[in-house]
Formats: C-alpha cells, structure tokens, sequence
C-alpha cells in the first residue's frame, strides 16, 4: 500500500514532507484535507492537535513534520535512489543533522514566522500588515542569516552533504521571497548563504513540487 | 576525558540535559557559564548563537538541548545502567517518540513560555506581570494538557516506557507549578496527565538536581 500524506499543498510543513519522498523517490499519495475538517472527531483521531501534515504508512499513522522527514528517510533512503538524506552510519553526523534541525526550528523558523504572520496571515484575515514588525522580523532574520553565512563557510549544505536539514528551509523563506524579501538570501554581504539558498531553491524535485501544487500555495 | 556540560544551573534546557546524563549514570563536568559571556567570541566559537546548553564530548561540540540529549541516550543508554531513554532498535518506536518530542517543542513548550514570560522574565525585567496574557497562556496550557490526558489514556508515559520526552517536560512545568499553576498539572479532570506528573516529577534524578542547584534556580 502506498505512502499516505494527509496535508494542505500550501503549508510549508506538508511540502518539506513531500520534497522529502521526491528526493528519496518514494511513490506517495498525497491526501488533501479539507481546512474545515481539520478539528473533526475523524481528523482528531488521526491527529490528536488537528494539525497537518500526517504520514499513514500501511498500519502506521505518524504526525509532526519533522520525525515524518526523518522516518522516511530512515526507511527509504537509497532504496529507489542513492540519495540520503539521514545519516545513520555516523553517530556524530547524526547528532549534527539533529542540531541543525534544531536551530532551524528553534532560531530560523521563528524569525520567518514574525514576518509571515504578517504577509501571509494578516491579509488572509483581512487585517492590515503592520509595517513595524516587518522591520521586525526582517531584522531577526538578517541577524540569523548573518549566522548562517558562518556556518556555511567551506560547505556546500548545512549539515555538509544535502540533507533533511536544507528541505525544511525551503518551502517558508520561498514564500517570503515571493513577498518581497529576497533581498535577504541575495545579500552579497552572505556570500554562502547566497550560494546555498540558490543550490537548494533550484533543486529538480522542489521545481516539480512547486509547480505541481502551484494553484493552492498561500504565495504564488 | 569527562564530558562537559556547559549551561546555566536555572536553564531549562540544561537542567533537561544534566537530568538525561543523571538517568543514564553517565559522569560530567558541568560547567557553569557566566550570562555576561555568553555573546563573547569564545563562547560564540563553540555555540554560533550564543545559548545554553553546550556538550563537550572529547573532541566534539554539540548544541541545542534536545540533539544533545539524543545524542547522549544513543551513545550511552545501557552502558552505566539499564535504562533505555531512546529506542533505536524499533524504527516506529524511534519516530514515535520523536514525534512526541516536537509536541513537546511545538504544542506544550509554547503554552508554558506565555505564562513563563510574564511569571518570570517579566519580573526579571522589572516590569509587572499582565493578568490577562498569564489566563490566555494558562487556558492555552490546559487545552494541551486535555490532549495529553488522552495520549497518556493506559500508558504510563508518553511514548510507553519513561523516555527522552518524559524528561523535557520536567523543568518548565516545575517553575510554573511553583508558581501557584499546580492546579493545571494537578486536575481530576485528566487523571492521566496527574498521574504521569505525579511519576515523573519524583524521579530521584530531578529530585537530585534540582537540590543540587537549588541556590540558582530561576524559581525556588
């Protein structure tokens, strides 16, 4: 039975998910939820948060994006392709990919969402995005990319070779790009930053992905 | 060589990382970082932006609480004591107890910071705390302690047997609990979660600890 993704092709999250099964060659059915549905008793039983994405693999309902990622990376990678995306035969770069995941999450991701929240969110709700904190988050992002830019130094990918790590940049920093912001990732002050951003934005299975659900993003 | 652990004794998430090594009956040096260093370019070179918890393992840096803890269970489970913190031997319950690890990150960390800011970082700052941000974020926490009561329903721990992600709640809810919250954690209403609570706050490693460092602790 094929691989199930429960999601909404415009959240970032369910796309990281899906790029992930692209550049592991994994055939998948992608489910789209209804948004109505999403705090339903049948949805709830599949995940208790009402969130998406969740993965259902034959018997096995797994939710949370990022352990989605790492499972089916675990389970398939260099079985259909040679791509890995996990690696599992090194405890240390196991532990780095984990970190890096982690500062995604923990430094990264919040940074964008200040300025998501409001490009993105704001509008939808039919409210007016406030200027401010755009300088705001637009500050807190610089500052993280200005990290970035060190790490980055003498690699081509965060975590060394392309990996989980670089997947879950892309979907929410494309989106702010499409608002205006691209200014940031082309800073010729962060030379690796730019050089990474463009390897990672260009890969074949993002292009794909993109293109494929292109009417449903919340950014075209 | 002794692994180090570099952190605040009041840090959450080095008290998280600190009672991981207590359960696996691993020795380490803590070493207690001064606030006022931790922007320094010394201290930057062995954490990029500047936080707490760091892991010296000989010749290896590690940041972000919840890798290092990962990492540490995975290198060293089972070799001092019998205790298992993260199962490696089951790819499901390996992904299971990652995704209870982001909830812990992405549902049960967020609701606790609202009520943590204004209960302690607000103080700290001089300011007074808002009543009204402390009852949203104590409405946000009980709707996610309702979800929990039903993941916990006929298991004594989150991920089945007491784990990585049984320790990451520990600290925080400590310091709320001590600040006139134990209701929440102590409802009939979600037996389970009081249940759960009950068990892992008297683990004798948290108890250790925490008397241990007791002077420094953001919230006595």
């Amino acid at each position: 039975m094929a691989i199930k993704i429960l999601g909404f092709p415009g959240s970032t999250y369910t796309l990281a998910v899906l790029m992930t099964l692209e550049e592991l060659g994994v055939p998948y059915e992608f489910v789209e939820v209804d948004w109505t549905e999403i705090k339903s008793p049948e949805f709830l039983a599949k995940h208790p948060f009402g969130q998406v994405p969740v993965l259902i693999d034959d018997d096995f309902t797994l939710y949370e994006s990022r352990p989605i990622a790492v499972y089916l990376a675990k389970k398939y990678q260099g079985t259909k392709k040679s791509t890995i995306l996990y690696p599992t035969d090194d405890e240390r770069k196991s532990a780095l990919l984990d970190q890096y995941m982690s500062v995604e999450y923990s430094d990264y991701d919040p940074a964008i969402k200040i300025v998501a929240r409001e490009l993105i969110y704001t509008k939808f709700n039919g409210k007016t995005p406030v200027q401010e904190n755009i300088e705001e988050g637009r500050e807190a992002i610089s500052k993280v990319l200005d990290v970035y830019d060190k790490l980055l130094e003498g690699k081509d990918y965060l975590a060394g070779d392309f990996s989980l790590v670089d997947i879950f940049h892309i979907p929410y920093s494309n989106y702010l790009i499409k608002l205006n912001n691209r200014d940031l990732w082309e800073d010729p002050k962060r030379p690796n930053v730019v050089r990474w951003w463009k390897s990672i934005s260009n890969r074949e299975s993002w292009i794909k992905l993109i293109s494929e659900h292109e009417a449903k993003l919340l950014v075209k």
